[in-house]
Formats: structure tokens, C-alpha cells, sequence
């Protein structure tokens, strides 16, 4: 899906965010927020928000001078959820369903994005916890994904943040049998989850990890390696965690299943969902959203 | 004030809104939020947010071709306003103190503004008119307001948005038997007031009306007409109406008083308010908020 005329001043929000993160000086702030505005003003906005975000990010690096500023952050994100995961791993093992709340755990740590507005805190955690378990998902297509996983022989996990990579080993944990491969970003973006942070997080001695060979905040293909495009069209299976993944691949003729929290009103839309909505989307269900216009938009050529 | 980085995404969520008013064509709408983004990215930021609002709005007049875009919706507020004219007098002529309710009711004109997020509807303004009676004033200087008044040869009133000056009408009431003039805007910008919508709103039979000479929302006095710099110094009172007026007259020296309802976090913060606040301030209060930076911003120069 396109970004919208919205997500703009959204995305100039994300980068007033990041400009104070990484300077103090007001100056050095504004110099930043107009190289962002010159540089958005200049390039295509008919293209997924998550390629503007791209821009947006590398111009704040670039600014600057430091290559990876959500470094940091995405270490105490990765501490705070590891930290929780004894208590996540036991919530599991004690479901009467221990894939769906895999599945649903695996959601909840989609709260950990610096791009969304939300602060984490203890609070928020334990909020999340208590809502994400039992809320009804808006779009369930928890069987389908069930029965595919089972049908499936190798899957592709496309991961979304760090600290998001701890509550994802519940899932992996679930999916034990299969020939599974881990997909992390391929430089740093914001705060997803690069090869060091699936390192952190412990994912590399369970899981197959590799980078997408891209820096874009989601999974634009022909942004990506040819290794990994080829693993993307050869795999039985693939799961695509966050928004970002939606937004860059809802026009892809694959089969993807979707696992997200509904973070803003352009997607709420689009799905016919409400902020903060769970959603587990099979992109071929039956009744989907028409999204983008398209009845099947699967049916259209890639991009 | 000058604007925060904060404002910047603000502007072009208005923006969005108004390229969204003046053409349906999405082309033409991506055309005129990248024009805005390449117009904000050369100017300079240091300045008021109204300041950037002008560049912003301009923009959208020169792609649109259409001089004044909000003309209709200035119409349809006017022709609202007046329909609740009669209840708004007898509201004040019942009133235990006509003055403050005049005052109240100026204040509740505020709302009519289409640079906020909020949309004009019966409903707004019945709970806007229910509020605006009863709410105790955030900042009130009432009572200094009402012995300058009793004080001043004359009054230099600065308007703010057509509509709004229906309900500025009950306010000159209270100030008949003074030498009253209002100052709207000297061209088209947003749903800023000028001459044709003072004519509409039936203010010209009732006081003088000039204007200042400038299409900034707000009031910037170097880039207003030689006649208003005069007057503007010269008046033995100046009233100034909403945000726009006090974001940019926040560090005159001479002494005005503000009537505003406050509508975004940057100027909450700075007023030590919170959103939807009352505000009626002398600019030479004791305890005035701290803003700027500055503890008596009305004895630096000029701006």
C-alpha cells in the first residue's frame, strides 16, 4: 500500500522524535528536520510510507554522524524483554493453546516500536500482556495459519523490531520442527532488529538468521538481496511481523501471513480495523479487505 | 514565540487539510504538500509558527489558482454565526455581568477555526457555549481587563477568524461608548477575517474597520502596513483575539491583552495551560507565565 498524504506529517513527527534523540542542540535539530522536509520534498511519495521512513531515517543518520542512533535503545529493549521472557515462556507452556498464545505473545512484542507514539514502560507491558491474550483478534485467521505451518516445510520469519525479537522466540519456539529462517534488516533503521540485536536476543542459536540486505523500516524486494528474494519466493511459508512488513508487501502475489498490532488510522482503514487491533492475516483469505483498491491485489505484479 | 520543531509536522497535517479543500485530484494535492515541504525547508524556522503558516497557506493559494480557498467555508461559518446571534444577545443581555459573558462568548467564537482539528458542527458549539459560561479562566485578568477598558480613549481590537466575528459582536457591545477599531486581515489566509467577512459579519456598522495590511494568521507588525504600526503603538488598549495573535505578538512591549482559547500543546506548555483553556491575559500581569525564556518579555525589543 501507498503512503498516504497523512502519513507525511506522520513521518515528520517520527523525525522531530529522533532529531532530539540524537542531538540536544536545537540547532542541530532544525538543520535536521529541513534536510528531512528537502529531502521528502524531492522523491516520490507514490511509494509504501516505510520508503519515506527510510529517507527520513537516513537523513537523520547522516546529519548526525552516527550510523546506528537507536543503538542504545534497542539495547534496553532487548534487556527489558529478555528479562520478561522466564514469565513469557511460562505463559506458554500453562495455555490450553500454546500456539495461539505463542502467536499472541509474538504480537504483543510489536509494542516495542519506536516509530509508534508509545512510550514502553512496566505499565504498558503489563497492559499489553493482559489485552493481547484475550482480545478478540480483528482479523483471525489463527487456523489458516495453523494448518499452514503444519503443511509447510520451510518458513520465512520476517522480523520487525528489536526487543519485538525476544517475545518472536515464543513463536519460533512453536515452530521447532520446521526448517525455519529468521530475516533481520540489513543496516540500521529506526529501532528494527539487525543481525547484533538478534544476536542479544538469543535468536541465532535457535533459528537460521540472515539480513534482508536493506535498510528499509519493512521488506521491499527489489530493495533487497537477490538472496534473500530468492529465499522469499522459494519459501512454503512466510510470516511477517509489524506494519512495516504489511504496508511495503500488500500488493506481493505470495502467500504471507501477517501478524500485527494496528498502530495507526491509514492501516486501520485500509483493514476495516481500529487502533490497536490484533491482527493474524492470511493475504489470501477469503472476504479480505480491498485494499488499495484491488479485490486481489495478490493477483497483481509484484513491485 | 517561535515555532517549536512540533509545530512543523502541525502545520502540514493543515496543510494535508487544505490541499484536500481546494482539489480533489490526488496529483495535485501530492503536488501542493511537496511544494509546502520545499517552501518550509528554505525559510527560516526561527520565527513564529504563524510565520511558516503564511508560506505554508500561500503555497496552497499559488498551486490551487484559487486566491481565497476558504471564502466558501468563511461564508457558511458567518451564516452559522449569525443564526445563533439573537440567543448570543439575549445570553449577555440576561447575564448577571454582560461584560464577562460578552468576554466568554468572544472567547467561544474561538472555536471556530479551521487551522484547529476541530470541525465546526451544532453539537461543537452547543457544548462550546455550555463550557465557555461556566469554566473558570485558566489566566484571568478579567478584572484588569475591565479597568483598562474603563480607562481607554480608544481600542484597537485584533480579530481572528471570520465567524468568530459575529461572536466578536457581543464584546464591542460592551465597549460602545469607546472609540473601537477592529483590525482584520489585510488578504486571504486560511479562515482568517478580512474586510469582506467583517462586511458579512455586520461589524462595519458598528465600528471602524481597518486592516493591517497583512496575510500572516496572526500579527507580525514589521510585516503589516505603516497605518496599523501606527496605530497599534498609539491605541490606548490593544484586545488581540486567539493563538495566532499571541504566538506573534508574545514579546511586544507595549501592553495587550489576550483572549484566546488554547488549542495546541506548544502554547499550552508555554501558558503553563492545558488544551481547551480559557484565556484572558495582560501581557503585563505580575505573575505572568515564563514564556520565551524570557521573565518580562514585554520589556525586550520590539519584534
Amino acid at each position: 500500500m501507498n503512503a498516504t498524504l497523512d502519513c507525511i506529517p506522520c513521518l515528520l513527527r517520527q523525525a522531530v522524535r529522533s532529531a532530539r534523540l540524537v542531538s540536544r542542540d536545537p540547532a542541530v535539530q532544525e538543520r535536521m528536520l529541513r534536510r528531512v522536509l528537502e529531502r521528502i520534498s524531492r522523491m516520490p511519495l507514490d511509494v509504501p510510507a516505510p520508503r519515506v521512513g527510510r529517507e527520513v531515517h537516513a537523513t537523520i543518520r547522516e546529519e548526525s554522524g552516527q550510523p546506528d542512533p537507536f543503538r542504545e535503545i534497542k539495547h534496553q529493549y532487548t534487556r527489558f524483554a529478555l528479562d520478561l521472557l522466564p514469565r513469557l515462556e511460562a505463559m506458554v507452556q500453562n495455555a490450553h493453546d500454546p500456539f495461539e498464545t505463542a502467536i499472541r505473545l509474538a504480537i504483543a512484542g510489536n509494542i516495542i516500536d519506536f516509530g509508534s507514539e508509545l512510550e514502553l514502560t512496566q505499565d504498558l507491558v503489563e497492559t499489553t500482556l493482559a489485552d493481547v491474550l484475550q482480545r478478540p483478534l480483528a482479523i483471525n485467521d489463527l487456523e489458516a495459519l495453523r494448518a499452514a505451518v503444519a503443511g509447510a516445510a520451510d518458513i520465512l520469519y520476517l522480523a520487525d523490531n528489536a526487543g519485538e525479537l525476544v517475545f518472536d522466540r515464543l513463536l519460533l519456539g512453536q515452530l521447532a520442527e520446521k526448517d525455519v529462517t529468521l530475516v533481520v534488516k540489513g543496516g540500521p533503521i529506526i529501532n528494527d532488529a539487525t543481525l547484533d540485536d538478534a544476536r542479544e536476543a538469543g535468536i541465532d542459536s535457535l533459528v537460521r538468521v540472515i539480513t534482508n540486505g536493506s535498510d528499509v523500516p519493512g521488506t521491499i524486494p527489489e530493495m533487497c538481496s537477490p538472496d534473500f528474494r530468492r529465499r522469499f519466493q522459494a519459501a512454503s511459508l512466510v510470516i511477517a511481523k509489524g506494519q512495516g512488513n504489511f504496508e511495503t508487501l500488500s500488493r506481493e502475489r505470495r502467500r504471507i501471513f501477517y501478524l500485527l498490532k494496528v498502530k495507526c488510522q491509514v492501516v486501520a482503514s485500509l483493514l476495516g480495523c481500529r487502533l490497536g487491533d490484533l491482527v493474524v492475516m492470511d493475504n489470501r483469505r477469503a472476504n479480505r479487505p480491498d485494499y488499495d483498491g484491488m479485490t486481489h491485489p495478490h493477483t497483481t505484479a509484484s513491485r
